[in-house]
């Protein structure tokens, strides 16, 4: 059985002294700091507490599906009710509609504790996060009334519904028709499949965005609308009225998240409300999307901590051979695995990958918040520029790392990672569609080198390469930096050839970028990870010299710096060569592919 | 439902034009080569028709268990049968004892196309393979004639019996006693774990082959001897006797290969008869395992090869977004996704890492057959040379490539990858555990640099770097030859680097050399693939050149020569950078580690 604690004491060091939470006290939301201790303590409670002991049962179990209707597994709608009832939902939105309006950086410990203790679980409320933040931003104020109130409560779920069998990734070949009725309203006719949570039985109703095309609808993305289609009609007073006519026919059979149903959503002339402005229903959900690209992002880095905690539990129990040194326990049969370094170089990638992926996602969230609460406008268009930029980073990155961690967790246990009783095959087979759905990894490799790269001529790029040479500038002189700038100065140099390479390639011929966009993605991450490896070292050194009383805890990470910058960073050189190696290579006769 | 066609042409391919087969016809069992073609078509129809119809139903049914009785998924019993009809386990086996006495490298295109099909099926004729080295290197006479007649048909099924929930790795830590009886036999009392097939209804006896430990063994891997236990006792005449006091205990659930049984297997006084010299019983296993390394690696290459082509089928028929120069099927309303780098990218790497696994398999097993069949001593020693250092690199870099290779095919099949129903998931899901068994990969790393790589001051080391030397210097002035061969000189530059650091920093510290010992070994791969490929190119540049008819098939194989050399292999700028960085970023406080 695995057992899980929340990584409480690395929460508070990235919200204090990497992020600096202190210095924002002006911004709406950040003046009392005094409750993140406790909201992260009560997080951690719940997920330790109520979702980690469902998360094996409900993988065992299943769902149930009989008559449209889908049953979650034992435990889950109870759990769900208690998420609701101590107000997790309401977080991050609006007061005026019964939100907390708390930034969205502290939402998200609460939200990679779900993740790590529950995958499953925590698609139900992150979908709804999504179709809320798609309402606020979109809807009509009668309408943000309507939906808003119950769905920030979580008695009301949202779902997002894109996806046609035929229309993934290119949803300019959507099917989905929307007729207008008489009375402003619109029938909804089509089929929508990979629809998480499109139907199940722990909310009181259901909240479908679909997206559409009206009558008049041009071709393509330009043609699409946005719909509200809730599963039961929502009466002038609140109430719940006759059931829609939108039911799902089945649910998909998947490799992991079986708690979660995946379902495929018909709708028969459903009634539905046009959100926003007709045939800009994409431009809607891309919003909404960016967001949820980073709560995905967030789920990998979950599963990421679960199986780092998981392998290091594991290794320090089981004894296995001896450390070829000499024997480090001679008194027993055989030294804990941990004293075998190819042992620690997984235990370590581990941990640097998740370490430094949370303080990416914070580091992210933050800026979410700054541009949402700034006055200031010059700092709210900075804090834009990182988000847009990161966005596709956090999640193709994150996302990665999560299924890389779950699999070297695997590893590390051995045989017994490859059995159910142990847990860690569920976090390798749950994690794999991070990589997958809200936009594939490639998607967003292709977001950051088509869209965000060349924008304003690189002043999105500049938002994190200025920081990052300015650090490297200002620890110049410091000896005992040397072993954290070097790497990253090599790093971001690489970085910035192949910067400069993808924008003047990509140009002449679009292919090119495309060509070189996932090895370009993942040098980028590397090197944001590089950098705040780094910064946590110069953090580490000054706590160290200090006379920290936390030595361990500082030591670990001056560690885990030095392994992340000299261990994994360098890769970037390979990326650069294969980068630089363009798209020639990527030629096939025709009648082969 | 997966589809599947055994690649006949790549194996004609590698057998006539890579490995050049003709040349060995003095070699006994190489002498009438016209028994190829047969030999790959029927083992290509029983693949297709009889095992892939079975590998996800067998997935989705799973096992039965009841009263220490395995029950196989439906079909498995009768395809069993099939393939004892088929004599196929008799292929390499002495013809003494039943065996037709044919190449190991004509072994190795059946053995694929089953992993492809039905890695779980595939589990049972290995490890009877297996068990059956074993015997015939270690046991008497007599016991041979006993047991190897009925192992080779088929009608008797083999297991190797090492683990134990406290020694995995670690065999020293084995606790299974053997106590000698008054017959000259043995009473074996312990348990076993992970024993793939240790029980189950397709053969008429079950021959375990067991290590223990002795009254007066000594501590450690020094005092293990090897014992066969029968399920059931074999009389004088052959016939069977009584049941012997070896139950399955229970059968694990796992993350894959759902039909093959993973028994907990109780000896409880079961009567077992030593096997070769007493407490020599590791080396015996060691011999059987070196083979038994090889196979799981081929385990690898068929879901590489499986996944390859479901990826590859799936992404000519899906239509999605558009060539970015341009519609190239202007008159439909996408394009299929192979227009896109990305996915291009993709299907590359599984067709590089696919095509070139092979060769390297076939490669290996062509001179297990030089040693075991050549009357030189010469070609003997080098053929053994070859193996000793290559059987490593077989079982990690393809069990590697098999598991990126099902990966990358969920990737793109998108979200049809995670469903069960489209067959990538499987693959995915079966292909995981060969990373771990038969010694994790980064034993198997350990074992090319703490054994391999110092051996003989780097003798068998030589076996690979002199052809790969002379190749280039062979090829010096052959312009066509360049781009693949400054690549590869690159490779083997960093390789020799490499090697050298990990000789000269080993002798000092052996923890240096464990610490580089995944990354070593990576490389070690990526090069020897890119010598492979490299060759590959000079065959289809010479084709081409001479005008042959089959055009598409060498340019797709030059092309894919370009894209492992460009693409893949400079990842060994990086690994070197990450092997010369050395332990000390694996250190970590001790109370953290």
């Amino acid at each position: 059985m695995p057992s899980y604690k929340a990584p409480i004491r690395d929460y508070q060091f990235v919200l204090n002294e990497w992020l600096e939470l202190g210095k924002y006290s002006t911004l709406p939301g950040f003046e009392d700091l005094s409750i993140v201790d406790p909201i992260l303590e009560e997080g951690a409670r719940f997920a330790e507490e109520v979702l980690l002991p469902l998360n094996q049962p409900g993988d065992a179990q299943g769902l149930g599906f009989k008559g449209g209707a889908v049953t979650l597994p034992e435990g889950f709608v109870s759990a769900y009710k208690t998420y609701v009832e101590s107000g997790w939902g309401a977080f991050t939105f609006p007061t005026e509609y019964g939100g907390q309006n708390l930034p969205a950086v502290l939402n998200m410990p609460l939200t990679e504790m779900i993740c790590s203790t529950n995958l499953s679980f925590g698609l139900l409320p992150g979908l709804t996060h999504g179709a809320v933040s798609a309402l606020e931003l979109n809807a009509s104020g009668e309408m943000k009334r309507n939906y808003m109130p119950k769905m920030i409560a979580g008695t009301w779920s949202g779902v997002m519904c894109l996806t046609e069998p035929q229309a993934g990734t290119d949803l300019g070949l959507i099917t989905t028709r929307a007729e207008p009725n008489s009375d402003g309203s619109h029938a909804i006719t089509g089929t929508k499949i990979f629809i998480s949570f499109g139907e199940h039985d722990a909310s009181e109703n259901i909240i479908h965005l679909v997206l559409a095309k009206l009558p008049d609808a041009p071709e393509g993305v330009k043609g699409i609308s946005l719909f509200v289609v809730p599963k039961f009609m929502v009466n002038a007073d609140g109430s719940l009225g006759a059931r829609n006519k939108v039911t799902c026919a089945s649910i998909e059979h998947k490799m992991g998240i079986h708690a979660s149903p995946t379902c495929v959503m018909n709708y028969d002339g459903a009634t539905g409300f046009l959100v926003g402005e007709k045939h800009k229903g994409l431009r809607a959900m891309l919003t909404m999307m960016n967001e949820a690209r980073i709560l995905v992002g967030v789920q990998g880095l979950g599963i990421a901590e679960a199986a780092a905690q998981g392998a290091l539990a594991y290794a320090k129990e089981r004894p296995q051979g001896r450390n070829m040194k000499g024997a480090k326990f001679p008194d027993k049969k055989a030294d804990p695995i941990t004293v075998h370094p190819d042992v620690r170089r997984m235990l370590l990638t581990q941990r640097a990958l998740t370490e430094g992926c949370r303080v990416l996602a914070m580091w992210a969230a933050l800026n979410m918040d700054i541009r949402r609460r700034s006055a200031d406008e010059t700092e709210k268009t900075r804090a834009d520029d990182f988000v847009q930029l990161i966005t596709p980073i956090v999640k193709g990155y994150l996302t990665d790392a999560g299924t890389e961690c779950a699999s070297l967790g695997m590893q590390v246990l051995g045989g017994y990672g490859f059995i159910r009783d142990y847990g860690m095959e569920q976090l390798l087979r749950d994690c794999r569609i991070t990589q997958i759905y809200e936009g594939t990894n490639g998607i967003q490799a292709l977001d950051l080198v088509g869209r965000k790269l060349p924008k304003y001529t690189g002043r999105y790029l500049r938002s994190f390469f200025h920081p990052v040479t300015e650090f490297i500038e200002a620890n110049r002189d410091d000896k005992a930096m040397a072993e954290f700038t070097k790497p990253l100065y090599q790093g971001i140099k690489s970085l910035q050839q192949a910067s400069m390479w993808v924008a003047m390639q990509g140009l002449g011929n679009p292919d090119e970028a495309a060509g070189a966009s996932v090895d370009y993605a993942r040098m980028f991450g590397h090197v944001v990870l590089g950098y705040i490896w780094a910064r946590t070292a110069k953090i580490a050194l000054a706590q160290l010299a200090g006379g920290t009383t936390e030595k361990e805890f500082y030591e670990g990470k001056l560690a885990t710096a030095r392994f992340f910058l000299n261990k994994i960073l360098p890769e970037h050189f390979s990326l650069l060569a294969k980068i630089s190696a363009g798209m020639k290579p990527l030629a096939m006769p025709d009648v082969v592919m």
